[in-house]
């Protein structure tokens, strides 16, 4: 590992261990075993490090859920696909998206905050346009806002960042199949099945 | 409005705006229109002033949840008066229920902190009991862990605190009932129904 990725990976940790907000760079140093200044030497300050630790996760989940909801199968399928894509990542690099969701870090104004922001505009709205698609197709019952519906997914799914614990827990396996299985029975057009 | 109760609002509305760990005992004091050592008559320091912010909020959804569970109604009833109860404290007081949860404050471990935790800890421990409660009933479908299920409910609910503004959005009763929907049809036993 790099000493530019061996910061990131230990920014992570520290993160995830005593919030962003109260970890210097001091912290993020000591537990790689440098001084502050190689720290600076890569990074220009603590949003900086947590912007690259977040974004990469980001992008992925976008690009994870642009294939699924392009693809022609039953919108059943699809949102189990999308469920799976969005916790899974919160399996070997949970302390990302811990780290990510467990705080709003959505208020910078920075070039990197504003791609972030951007991100997950687009990633919320592509789940919004497969809801909606899903209703306009018949398979899941009409009514709902999709907007609502789709927050209500993702909300569940994001709220694993402030109890989940991949060390404790259940397999996260388990935990997708009993979202997708209530979201799905939840969204469902009855008058179809 | 007394003074105490008044730090207290616009403490409030600064932890919002900005977010808590970005706020200094100044940002309040001039938000009041005071000096700093006025606010630190009242308060030992920011976390007092963020724990009295949230507890009061915290016990009266506790004690409500208490009272739904406690009665002896369909759990379709329950859950829908649950979510109620949970979803409308977004509406007048919105603010305390975003700061509360928008960022992670359980780390602390000063005693009000401690009685936070306990509350929320009882909080979704009935939450799950209701869930299990229903299953045990036939009235919600077997096979789920409750836990989970609970965690799901507070984590679309919760998540509110992310994306919801009173000001713009629809009113809050069109989301109760919408979230009640999904729930509801989430969870129901269909072999049952």
């Amino acid at each position: 590992m790099g000493r530019r990725s061996e910061i990131l990976r230990r920014a992570t940790e520290v993160f995830e261990r005593q919030g962003v907000k109260q970890t210097s760079i001091e912290d993020i140093a000591r537990a790689v075993g440098i001084k502050r200044e190689a720290v600076y030497y890569y990074f220009k300050g603590r949003r900086e490090i947590l912007a690259e630790i977040i974004l990469p996760q980001s992008h992925s989940l976008l690009i994870g859920l642009r294939n699924i909801s392009q693809s022609s199968r039953p919108f059943a399928d699809k949102l189990r696909d999308a469920i799976q894509n969005h916790l899974q990542s919160f399996n070997p690099s949970y302390l990302e998206m811990t780290v990510a969701l467990r705080e709003d870090h959505f208020f910078g104004t920075d070039q990197k905050f504003t791609e972030l922001r951007r991100v997950w505009t687009q990633y919320s709205d592509l789940w919004t346009a497969m809801i909606a698609d899903g209703q306009a197709s018949g398979e899941f019952r009409d009514g709902h806002n999709p907007k609502f519906i789709a927050y209500a997914i993702l909300g569940m799914c994001n709220w694993l960042s402030r109890w989940f614990d991949p060390e404790k827990e259940t397999p996260i396996e388990e935990i997708i199949d009993s979202y997708f299985l209530f979201a799905l029975q939840g969204l469902e057009n009855r008058e179809q099945s």
